[in-house]
């Protein structure tokens, strides 16, 4: 287990977090929600291995943790927030954690948040940092992904930090944007965590003159590019799929259609192996249209695929040379090639993303002028193999 | 390509039939609906390999072969039903299939429907084959599975014929019942096909006093037993999980409970592993009840596994032995071991199923008298091996 601890040099008013809508949240999380309402932060702990959910004692763990960081940092327990990810059910050891602690206070450091973003990792492969320079400060992220991710958010946990001052109920609302936008748009899998926290933190201690607006499209732009990168780090993801879904009746119609493409397990599993398997797509779609209450016109949709067109007027538009050049488009997207050891055991090579390519799906609805980009990846052996024996 | 024709030794007026829901159905599919509304049946003509979905000319082509069925056995073609299971978008080779189909009509048999079954399936490992005597009658049934296979109802194709007499409209309203206690509550990966069909065809020969509520009983029993058997032959499937959800608000609450578990990747991962990891359990439970537009009290909750309780009062209820007896139920439940070739090719090595155990899972949600029994399948290597590249 790491323990990683975030403290500012002075705790802040100006705090703001969004949590799991999963029903069984974590213990970290019961308590969160009520450090909304406290007039102070001053630090983040969070442990990865055991995520403190449904466990006997869970509430009283999180506390004791708590009062034991505010004590060696000289605050409240009412200002400590504790994280916690990992395995769901196990009870959390709390007495070893509380011992560590002195240690992880003194490597607190001001020069890098890279070790913060290797500590609060569990399956990922590497470490998630994103930042953005604005007037004469900074917004600067971190995330762990990897699994158990869909929306509401992903067994994610994301620490933004700014030193520009936006206030309190600003910064809750313009998060709660950002959220929607990006973590909220993507899926590894359909699962959601029970632990799932976005935080954002703002010191104050920068008040130049940059305007509410520039600070929520930086803000925009750190949640989405970390978002990806949590689709990119996401269990045995090869290929990250980027679905722009147009012409719906309202953006969230787009939304659950990009969602229904991928969380589809056939078009994912074909997109694994480098097959345009377009009916698959077609499917996808059609089962999330046949299932609402309201029948829809379906004769309308338009699909491409890397910009090919593969779909209009209710039929296929496809030939021997489109399906090359989408089998192209498909490799060119491919993070690794996939290969299993001697035993049966497959082990994604990456240590870094090597390339931030995507497979491009276009879907056209043709009633509306709702959209949204859905970011999703596919369904392979190295996700099975991470998943079948994760806990052993 | 296999064609499989299935002919009644007369016309019936009384025959019934179930579709996809899927927006995007196979020709096949928009003709069927047509034919319900014809005053007789005489045949149903299946070909596998190619389902005739959104392929330009794809109505054309299901009606020519209606046609030169109904020439060859000497009906009119709004008496033929055609079928289709395969691979969505791709045009089918009427004009050989229209030149096999003598071939086809010279098979014609009266003494076992086991060719039929053999010829009906794509993926599937084994025929499926269901039978129920009733006084002087009988029903019997052919399923195929075995991938794309939700609700509404799979890549499935299921044939119920019975010599019994029961009248249409009593017919329609049974297998509708029927299929919603059966059919439609399985689930393999969650994807809903453009090509279910179940059909339901009385010749009427046999008169006797059977009460119109032991056929009904017979009927379900013939479509639990099949839709279990689909489930149990899934693409990749190695362990079959039977959710068993009471104390719902009402059936359906029940029904789509159980459905959030039997398609929640990461527990259908670890089942795979013979990982009782419960908290994924939890966690696919509580994705559910927290994405409801109304809070539901997620305090009642009670799991068993296998017979064993682990979660009650809003915290697991685990301990070293009952790990144990959990991963034993696992191991009981499961049909074969799982062992790639050198090349890390999974592939399954059943011919029948080994036997007929489930993963059982109880949930008892304590809110009132709603009840349903959902079953779905695993998530292996051998699904990911058949997905990937089922195509080429």
């Amino acid at each position: 287990m790491t323990l990683t601890l975030i403290a500012l040099d002075q705790p802040t008013s100006d705090f703001a977090a969004v949590f799991t809508r999963n029903a069984f949240p974590g213990a970290p999380i019961i308590l969160g929600r009520q450090r909304l309402a406290e007039s102070s932060l001053g630090a983040i702990i969070i442990n990865n291995k055991i995520s403190n959910v449904c466990a006997p004692g869970g509430s009283d763990a999180a506390e004791k943790i708590s009062t034991a960081t505010a004590a060696i940092l000289g605050l409240d327990s009412s200002q400590i927030l504790p994280s916690s990810t990992g395995i769901i059910g196990w009870t959390l050891p709390t007495e070893a954690m509380i011992s560590a602690l002195p240690a992880a206070a003194s490597q607190l450091q001001a020069d890098s948040i890279l070790p913060a973003a290797e500590g609060i990792v569990t399956t990922d492969l590497y470490p998630k940092i994103r930042s953005v320079s604005l007037g004469e400060g900074r917004i600067v992220g971190i995330a762990k992904g990897a699994g158990m991710t869909e929306p509401n958010l992903a067994t994610m946990l994301v620490y933004i930090l700014t030193d520009l001052a936006v206030p309190r109920d600003t910064l809750r609302t313009m998060l709660q944007s950002a959220v929607d936008q990006s973590f909220n748009r993507i899926s590894i899998d359909s699962d959601t965590s029970t632990s799932d926290t976005v935080a954002l933190i703002s010191s104050g201690t920068v008040t130049s003159n940059v305007s509410l607006r520039a600070f929520g499209d930086a803000l925009n732009e750190i949640c989405r590019d970390l978002a990806e990168d949590v689709v990119r780090n996401g269990e045995g993801v090869r290929h990250v799929i980027r679905t722009t879904v147009t012409g719906a009746k309202d953006n969230e119609f787009a939304h659950l259609t990009g969602k229904a493409v991928v969380n589809a397990p056939l078009f994912k599993c074909a997109v694994a192996g480098n097959d345009p398997n377009v009916g698959r797509l077609v499917q996808a779609i059609g089962r999330f249209l046949g299932n609402l209450p309201d029948q829809v016109d379906a004769s309308a949709l338009r699909l491409t695929m890397g910009g090919h067109a593969i779909f209009a007027n209710g039929v296929f538009q496809l030939n021997p040379t489109k399906e090359i050049a989408l089998v192209e488009h498909l490799k060119q997207a491919e993070l690794y090639s996939s290969a299993p050891t001697a035993d049966g055991v497959f082990t994604p090579p990456v240590d870094y993303p090597t390339h931030e390519r995507c497979v491009e799906i276009g879907i056209e609805i043709g009633s509306g002028p709702g959209q949204a980009i859905v970011i999703g990846g596919d369904l392979t052996h190295e996700y099975v193999t991470e998943n079948a024996d994760y806990r052993s």
